[in-house]
């Protein structure tokens, strides 16, 4: 299953996990050692590049890369010019690439300009946070969805066309990214559609990196605490629905 | 953060990934690797198990282990007695662990018999299967939620408590688990919810494993497929949603 390094002008679009250099999968370590330009997200920074080679040219393309801002555009010509230049090109993305990180604008990108990729899965943060907490976001009988939703549109705000009948379902692991800042709303929200205050939930900003926190709280008093607290110093994932601890399960 | 290995009678509950043994994590071949015993289920077997060491003994606790049916709580009790005699006890399962996996059922054995235990989250095969088809799971504008559900309850039968207007919702990625025999009744169900027949749908089965077979589809038209083919021979997942391939997105 050990298949051949990638061609030049080969793009891999490749998941790091989040965060932890040992969540990286066998091969997106074996495409980072391989790669000649490696483009790379804030989030998918730090130890795990250490498994880029010393070949590798390591460019870093997110909000903190130097710019302003590096808009989705410029990261796009980045990955083609790179490709196009007949170098193994890694697009290392946080988490699973293919969860709230602009894939599909890549993949358009890459598509246009008529480059050959493939796409490495890797370990999306919900996983991570979960394990982290010791709980499966799943349940037999008490939590048979789970599901990921962002707390941030693409104005920051949280998104207007929000399906509360799916979000207010007491049933399901919700897991929202990028929500800290608009839980104290989305909680709101979530009340006046019939989800109780006192659902559990928990809050794991940056998983497996060495500002780890984990808080288990409620929904009610999470969003007050999020509320009172301010702006959020990093990353972090909300989950609620019914996750008590095994123990409390017993 | 390459902790040291675990202390003899704890138990690692580790994700094996969807087969391809290149995604298993660097922390899950360690594990493996440290292993006195390896309980496995049928989908973690096969290449990933090449990890484990020779000191391990390999124990298959899967469906077809050889027991009519390896129950839930035979398997709890393996891992507590394994762990109990002082051995190093990897738990192997498929996927990220805490999706489907009855993962609660052997984190509250674990905890009642008081053994220590870590999860290993890893790669589910939903995001190996939208990989596997150029997708990603969520895009920006068109798909901002991404539910994972399960299509057999308990009897093996579609759920009976299904949220129909978070199915039925167009504007979000819903990957079905062990759903290819019930899916032309859910696919019913979504109708009669305003979903669209023409709803771009994928099925994907033995992702990563020599027999991966790939078809890209629509709900109506899925449904049939399947309902014509009777039993699915291999492990498949089923996306639907907003899921037009960005060569057509363009
Ligand atoms: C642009 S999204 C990318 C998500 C990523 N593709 C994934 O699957 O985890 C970034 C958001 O993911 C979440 N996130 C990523 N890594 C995280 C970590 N280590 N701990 C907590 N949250 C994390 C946060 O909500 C963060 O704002
Ligand atoms: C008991 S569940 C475990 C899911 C696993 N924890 C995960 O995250 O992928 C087993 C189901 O997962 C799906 N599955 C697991 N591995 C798969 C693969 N390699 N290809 C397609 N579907 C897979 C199938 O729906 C299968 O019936």
């Amino acid at each position: 299953m050990s298949d051949p390094a990638p061609e030049p002008g080969f793009v891999s679009l490749v998941s790091a996990g989040p965060g932890d250099p040992e969540l990286l999968t066998l091969k997106a370590a074996r495409r980072l050692a391989e790669a000649e330009v490696v483009l790379f997200d804030d989030l998918a920074s730090g130890p795990v590049l250490d498994h880029a080679g010393p070949q590798a040219e390591l460019i870093a393309v997110g909000k903190r890369a130097g710019r302003p801002s590096a808009r989705q555009e410029v990261v796009n010509q980045l990955i083609v010019q790179h490709a196009q230049a007949g170098r193994r090109v890694v697009r290392l993305k946080s988490g699973d690439a293919g969860i709230f990180g602009r894939l599909e604008e890549e993949l358009i990108a890459l598509a246009e300009a008529g480059i050959p990729f493939e796409i490495v899965p890797g370990v999306t943060s919900a996983s991570a946070a979960a394990a982290a907490f010791g709980m499966p976001l799943t349940r037999r009988l008490t939590a048979r969805r789970v599901q990921f939703v962002t707390g941030a549109d693409i104005t920051g705000q949280l998104p207007q066309d929000i399906n509360w009948a799916a979000l207010a379902d007491p049933t399901v692991t919700t897991v929202v990214f990028m929500g800290q800042r608009s839980f104290p709303k989305l909680a709101e929200g979530l009340a006046m559609h019939g989800l109780p205050g006192t659902t559990p939930a928990l809050l794991a900003e940056a998983v497996g990196h060495p500002g780890q926190r984990l808080i288990a709280s409620t929904v009610a008093e999470l969003a007050q605490m999020l509320q009172a607290q301010g702006p959020a110093s990093q990353p972090g994932l909300i989950l609620y629905g019914p996750l008590a601890l095994p123990k409390q399960a017993g």
